[in-house]
């Protein structure tokens, strides 16, 4: 674990951390993530979904995409996963801010290979967006898995940052009359939309009812 | 505007667009983006507040952070938005996707060094959070513009990227008994909870009221 990335960047030190259990309940908590790698010094970003299986991070891809390929070859690379818990309303805008989790995990993604491990790998991709969902699919056939790419990213050097809480402001702006606070923001599930071809009689199942 | 970024990438060409105005609409609706530069060959994906002027994305930050630095001195990055609109559950994991629009945009930030202009993006950047808090808010001293550092960088070169629509199950999988069908998702706004230190009679405006 490092926090080079931190001191480099000076981003607040007071917010760092380096928890690995906070991390992991970050990576648990979100849908997506953000990955970060450099082609002919060119930056990119690009959102992907994400699981963990224990202290590794799991992506997956097709086995066409570029992308994955070049991630697999040891692309360096930067994977964030953020939460945005709230805005932050000062009485000024100076100290205004965001409530927010960000994890930034870096390093070299190795690629999942053997088909035990992959299949294992993907499932824990599907459960961490629906649990309970894998024994409701048919399986993945061979040819399916062998079209899909995944890949680990150990959670070694990493940086959390993150903010909580009312906003601070001085005492010298306490008796501006502006309204002050934060007002809470989460991602939360809609009414599911069954596909138009859905067969009569099939349910919408308890496991994927809505936690929020 | 160019697609090069694309088909190196290979990402599905489908997916793609190069349309300005959904651009803008991806940034309006957005509270966050995430900002990808390369330093020392290590990538770094850090989340940001975002704003839109014309056709420029506005970032802020302080004038210490080196990051702010190392973008202003024009560090090539990438500024990704995504919106994350559902989860897609096919019939089957292989089939199983997201529905999302993304934008990413590529580029050099330009600083902002005028007074003026740095206030008039300050508080863009202000409303894009909060729409009617500038005028409810004190302005912000010359001390408090002068420790901020506004970036400017244009939507010239982007890619834009989106699913949407229920799942894309082969006929083959459409008797599988499993449940299939879209769970929308969206970041809502919780109850505000007022600073503890507001003082008494200061009510929530109502320019702050939920709009979801």
């Amino acid at each position: 674990m490092s926090v080079q990335a931190d001191t480099r960047l000076r981003r607040l030190p007071e917010r760092g951390s380096q928890d690995i259990e906070l991390a992991c309940s970050i990576i648990d908590q979100a849908r997506i993530c953000h990955v970060g790698f450099t082609l002919e010094e060119q930056p990119y970003v690009v959102p992907m979904a994400l699981a963990r299986d224990v202290h590794d991070i799991l992506l997956h891809g097709s086995v066409v995409s570029r992308l994955m390929t070049n991630l697999a070859g040891g692309l360096s690379c930067c994977v964030t996963v953020t939460h945005l818990d709230g805005l932050v309303l000062a009485r000024s805008a100076f100290n205004s801010s965001m409530n927010y989790r960000s994890l930034m995990v870096f390093g070299h993604a190795v690629q999942v290979t053997e088909e035990q491990e992959k299949r294992q790998g993907l499932d824990l991709l599907v459960e961490h967006l629906a649990p309970g969902r894998v024994a409701d699919v048919r399986p993945s056939t061979r040819k399916e898995v062998n079209a899909t790419s995944l890949l680990r990213l150990p959670i070694e050097t990493f940086s959390i940052k993150s903010r909580n809480g009312p906003p601070g402001d001085p005492k010298s702006d306490l008796d501006e009359p502006a309204w002050a606070g934060v007002i809470p923001l989460a991602v939360t599930e809609g009414k599911p939309e069954a596909a138009p071809n859905l067969a009569p009689g099939i349910r919408f199942p308890d496991y994927l009812a809505p936690k929020n």
